[in-house]
């Protein structure tokens, strides 16, 4: 399909779920404006003309082209990671964000349903809430014997169940290889060492796939990424 | 599309989740075989060979014709209400279960996101864990803001949007009409009348239009219910 009207993305490189939406962009090879949210000073347009609850990723799309902070009226409004990923995969087709194949749309589908909602708490409380690694590792595990023998979620080529994990994991690794988070130092490296063992073979060279796509590397920068998460004050340790 | 594949649908009339998908079953005119699964009495070859994590509702696609307890290793198994809906809407893209054009796609897939994840948790806290109504009430109040004026959720058919919350809002106005729920007696009726509001109107209208599609009446019968949501032992009042 070839795309007539205009997309523009509202997000901020930090955030995951906004990178979800990033990639699926890149991917789609999609015309789109990126515009940063600085959500720690929220512009007052974001709130009132794009999303009403407040949060990204979200986009426009169709309408006249305008100036990102002033949305026209006339384009449709859309929030929710998850929405844009099918938006995504409806718009272009022929882009491989999602099979053509209904059983594997559906097996698509499935996976993020089950790795959305439960791996991720880990995430959360781990590296946010002074939580135990446990339910982070364990989140993991489960990840990884959703996984086939090789390849991505449901093929060879990866799909929108992929890219709505792989920012994830990107973080917890950066966050992890850097020790950073709320619990005590060195905790970090710990864990990394239990991830990085046999256990955890599929899983990395999950990953090491993830990272090799060309839309993925075009939405994350190991150095830049590692800046912002290190200014992040809740991980400053005394 | 016409269908070529066999579809055995495993579900109990007593399920809300089990609901969505019979009606969307319905709405496609799909050929499918219901088979019942008692959830106090899980036949083992259900979560063995069609659910390894126990749920209703589940499907099994393709492969052979098969007595429904001895599933093929042929078929598929998908689970997860959410996930067959989508696959409903795939397998018959004529069937209006999703709309063609990804924009509207894209707002009933938002409206399912918002109205799932809030006012129905209101429902499990009324009545099984002796909440207050007042998260109920609000929940169906937010979902009430996010239907149009007239009509379904994102045009004047209905599609897997209204599909996703009609079995709950049939089992809310059945057991606070029948004044069922762990409240003390006579609390249902009380939150009846507030759902019966002026407040309320553009609700019970929606509510009205639900009840008249022909796949929610071949799906839902009062009586039936009625006995089922009666004999429940969690709302049996000394
Ligand atoms: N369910 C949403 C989650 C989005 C979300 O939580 N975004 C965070 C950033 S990663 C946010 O905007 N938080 C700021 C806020 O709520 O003000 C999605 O998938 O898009
Ligand atoms: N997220 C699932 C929820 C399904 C669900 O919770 N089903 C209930 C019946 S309404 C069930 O099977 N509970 C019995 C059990 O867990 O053993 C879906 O949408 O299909």
């Amino acid at each position: 399909m070839v795309q007539t009207e205009q997309i523009t993305f509202y997000s901020h490189i930090y955030s995951p779920y906004g990178q979800r939406v990033h990639i699926a962009l890149e991917e789609a090879n999609a015309a789109y404006t990126f515009h940063s949210i600085d959500l720690m000073n929220k512009p007052a347009f974001y709130t009132k003309e794009v999303n009403p609850v407040g949060k990204i990723p979200a986009i426009t799309y169709g309408g006249p082209k305008v100036d990102p902070e002033q949305p026209s009226p006339e384009s449709t409004k859309l929030r929710e990671s998850g929405v844009i990923l099918e938006f995504l995969a409806d718009l272009f087709p022929d882009s491989g964000l999602l099979p053509k194949d209904p059983v594997l749309r559906a097996k698509a589908r499935l996976f993020i349903t089950v790795v959305d909602g439960q791996p991720f708490e880990g995430f959360k409380g781990y590296f946010f809430m002074r939580e135990p690694a446990t339910k982070l590792i364990d989140g993991l595990d489960a990840l990884q014997k959703q996984l086939p023998a090789t390849g991505f979620a449901v093929g060879e080529k990866w799909t929108i169940a992929d890219i709505a994990i792989a920012p994830f994991l990107a973080r917890i690794f950066l966050l992890l290889e850097n020790d950073l988070g709320v619990y005590p130092a060195g905790d970090g490296k710990k864990t990394l060492e239990i991830l990085r063992g046999e256990k955890f073979a599929r899983l990395n060279k999950y990953y090491e796939d993830v990272k090799a796509q060309s839309s993925f590397k075009a939405t994350w920068d190991e150095d830049t990424q590692t800046t912002i998460w290190k200014s992040n004050p809740m991980f400053k340790r005394e």
